[in-house]
């Protein structure tokens, strides 16, 4: 992995082919997409999309997204925290360290980090650091979040049962 | 499909066995069963999960949660609507309008109501009267939110672009 790094993406038609090749293509990339084409965003805007070249070819990416102190639910003492998505590395480049590399890239912020992966990969989460939240209904409905702590931080405690009104 | 009814389902030992047959079987179900066990919960507490039996068999679930106006950013005009998850059908019961069935009992409450499956179910979602929510990065993240508008209600306008601070 000599010289491979980490690199944002920006949006255009070029990124956004090379989109189509990754298994968790949806709404969001076809939103990309369309606003792309009605000009509703410029060539080569940002995206919170981050990614691994190797060569031409985009190997390997992920979505990261700073939530603000105000919505963060999860982490104790409240704070900016970055929720993780769509981590996904092309079956020919799986098991080679670039789903640790990017994990690593996305801690490098030195901010906790929460995902919601959505395929079983329990193992590789806990292999990063990562561990389970406490299950929330109200909170979490279907998903099942996991977070990673920097040094300092903590889980938010659990609510007791409570009704909301 | 004679006398096949949705019913709710009740937290109890037998229920959260029955709930192993399922593929989305996650968090949310462990965080019942640990809740059970040290009595955080009565057995046979009401639970936001609704199924269908034949005779013995849990065949088919679907979790059903009302989120409150004050949280909704999807419909117009802001209202009371229902979070849609883990609908999903055993294999040898697809393909007979159970899905459907499920889907008819949650429309029957004649709220809007907010899906986000994790497999791709588009065809399916389609069929039942659902479309794609435009996708709003802040709100939707990692998620391909699918929506059901009963009489009256309209899609919540998309907001122009914005900083948030």
């Amino acid at each position: 992995m000599n010289k491979v790094k980490v690199e944002n993406l920006l949006i255009n038609f070029k990124t956004l082919e090379k989109f189509k090749r990754f298994r968790e293509y949806g709404n969001q990339e076809l939103s990309m997409l369309e606003d792309l084409q009605n000009n509703l965003i410029e060539n080569n805007s940002e995206s919170p999309f981050y990614g691994v070249y190797i060569g031409e070819n985009l190997i390997a990416r992920m979505s990261l997204y700073r939530i603000k102190e105000k919505y963060d639910n999860y982490f104790d003492p409240p704070q900016d925290y970055l929720a993780l998505w769509k981590l996904e590395v092309l079956p020919d480049y799986q098991g080679k360290g670039y789903g640790k590399l990017m994990v690593d890239y996305a801690k490098s912020f030195n901010l906790p980090i929460k995902t919601s992966p959505r395929i079983n990969s329990q193992g590789f989460w806990e292999k990063m650091g990562f561990q389970k939240a406490q299950y929330d209904l109200e909170r979490d409905l279907g998903e099942n979040p996991l977070i990673w702590l920097p040094q300092g931080v903590q889980e938010k405690a659990a609510l007791p049962n409570h009704d909301d009104e």
